[in-house]
């Protein structure tokens, strides 16, 4: 049976034609999103290894299991890495030796897996320590959506700080989209971080945060909207905080040239503009309380009025 | 083995029949939640050829892989608005003819596909030029969760304009889910638009806006509160915002009389209950801030304070 | 063949060794993330028989549709349940009796099902009535996260009252990662509950929240970050909402000692830190609007200036 489409013909055979800068028909390959996030999820089994798995892991097996998934990362990595190259070569890589320079970053991308795991366990660390409600370390690896996106994002920072293309981005969308934290493969992100809750929190490309971070839900650390916009590519355009700072819920900082000086704390719902030096407390004024009376209570359907 | 629960007879047997309005039993079948959830991924690939497909798209087999593609969303989505129809008929549609009314709905629903890409180009063309970190328009196609997000709010909102119940909105809350923003389908939206990360953004129902409109993450256009709740369905709910307006992360805007002015910008975390002229600034007080001393940084417990 | 890893000999045998804290080897089996979030969904059909099943519910049926589920549910629960309480028993369970005291616990926890559908009957009652964008029940079972999200947490709730280890934080977490809702299982929620939208919203652990409160994505009910860290563990730390609490998007409302009197209203993005009477409505200052002229407008790259 033929069916008759209203606009079909017109639609496949010339819209697509004419419609250009959404299509990606006969170019080349791009990375793929479910490739790249499946050796994501098999990195995170690299770094934390007998959390993520099903199976209990025992130590005899895990330098076999550990290889076998080296192996397995390294080879599909190296795939990816190949087609982002091919589709976007940086500066020194031709076309021709794309597969010859994927093959090299990704055993550097393996080699530098230590001391991702380092700094990750700086992280719980403080994840564990700053908060009351985790009863353990294994609580905070298996429970916090925080470990799995500071997880991809040191892991996509190695990846940002090799000049790969488009494959970091989507590594850090992956974690985005699961945990409602949107950090950058750019930002540069000192030891000892931890982000509560974290649904809402953005940290742009030239973020740069010193050691003993914290904060919370819906915090961003932005760039001004400037009408230069592509211009402004390259450019140090997000926030720098020192050492011990912390930032409540829904905070937001912008500009490349803000700084928030060390064991300073800025309190929820703040827009911060300019630097602030060491030992700053930011906070809002005092929000307005006002009691309602009998009057203002019975008006028709009040129980909101300004 | 028969097992002895506790309440489990009294559970299955007399509970369900006590407790009515959360079971869906003996009812009319729902659209699925899951077949929804399929038929959009579908339109998306119909909508962006060859970046959500594992396979690499060539012209060639564009017209038959797009035909193939147009028949089986037509047949899913045709039976899931017949559900639908039958749940619950507009007026006009008498039960009876749900399945040919759902034919016709779902053709034209279709037909108006090359409109959604034509306004969707002009989104990511807003997405480019604004965001100084996007690499290529195939960057902000693929690593970008607001393209999916708009995307799919377009095209829900043609099927919200034939009146289709209960679909356009599992259409938008599949996108809600992957990727924090809660756009109605309801929303009437011009043509560049932009919602830069976006977690936490929400755009209700009766929102209007225009074109050029640039926002962030946690921005909300919403309601106000009103006691009256279910007497409100169908009024004018939400705010307008007219050409070329900014609005900063976690602002939010309340009222359905509220117009903000063209060129006007939005600061951050600003609750905004009344309308504003073109080329308006809109910002919080500045934040206080205050170096704590020594004494105040000594005192037991602190680095919080207020 | 052998691939010859820069690190990867160091990595695998050394490096996991000397790396401790991060790793999960030869330790107890903690419960499976995946088993938990399937055991979930599972406790979902129960509860909204019809809803999230593919197949549409007959009356005739639901009896032995529910017994087998019931049977299901309990064995994989019982089976996370013991490798819980082997992994962490609580004062007064031996390691001995974890299968014996899991059992019980399970069949308690199904016990009550009915209990926790009856309060999930007052939210969805609240959600439908407080929201007039919802055309029936059915809709805002449907396609609300919040239904999910606040089913997750009573059912969570109910296995944190009985003190069973990590497993209520894996559920809600799974339900935070799906609805960007991160309500604890610690939370004490009265009848009547709604969120609307919901994305980034925040409950913490020792929250209690009264009847008939309403509030919106991206509040926080949360604690203050003091430096006492893991010595506050199981102290109140968290805000009381009394009933009928209104609650905007955005606002933030910190300390355990912080009551919310009964019948009061908190605006958007206002940062509460100390207690507010009943009828109280509290909000931000005004924000400044300034009307750029010509002048200001013309500037260099402007549209954003402060």
């Amino acid at each position: 049976m033929r069916l008759s489409w209203p606009k079909s013909a017109a639609f496949s055979r010339t819209h697509y034609t004419r419609l250009g800068g959404i299509n990606h028909v006969d170019g080349k390959n791009l990375p793929s999103k479910q490739t790249v996030a499946g050796i994501t999820e098999q990195l995170l089994c690299l770094l934390f290894p007998g959390f993520f798995e099903e199976q209990l892991q025992h130590s005899s097996e895990l330098k076999a299991n550990t290889e076998t998934l080296l192996n397995s990362v390294r080879a599909s990595l190296e795939a990816e890495i190949t087609k982002a190259l091919e589709y976007n070569p940086p500066a020194g890589v031709t076309k021709k030796d794309a597969r010859a320079t994927a093959h090299s970053l990704a055993l550097q991308f393996l080699g530098s897996l230590p001391s991702v795991r380092e700094l990750l366990q700086t992280d719980i660390e403080a994840a564990f320590n700053g908060d009351p409600a985790a009863l353990s370390r294994e609580e905070v690896v298996v429970a916090y959506p925080f470990v799995e996106c500071i997880g991809v994002q040191r892991l996509a920072h190695e990846l940002y700080k090799k000049e790969v293309p488009l494959i970091p981005r989507i590594m850090t969308e992956w974690a985005h989209s699961r945990t409602g934290m949107d950090l950058h493969p750019g930002a540069k992100i000192g030891t000892h971080f931890f982000v509560d809750h974290g649904t809402g929190t953005v940290i742009g490309e030239t973020t740069e945060i010193g050691n003993h971070v914290k904060m919370y839900q819906g915090v961003g650390l932005v760039a001004r909207s400037l009408a230069a916009g592509q211009q402004l590519r390259g450019k140090k355009r997000h926030p720098t905080l020192e050492d011990h700072v912390t930032i409540y819920a829904g905070a937001t900082i912008v500009g490349g040239e803000t700084v928030v000086g060390a064991h300073s704390t800025i309190g929820a719902s703040v827009f911060l503009t300019h630097s602030v030096p060491p030992h700053s407390l930011v906070v809002q004024e005092d929000p307005n309380v006002k009691i309602l009376n009998k009057k203002e209570r019975a008006a028709d359907s009040l129980d909101w009025q300004i």
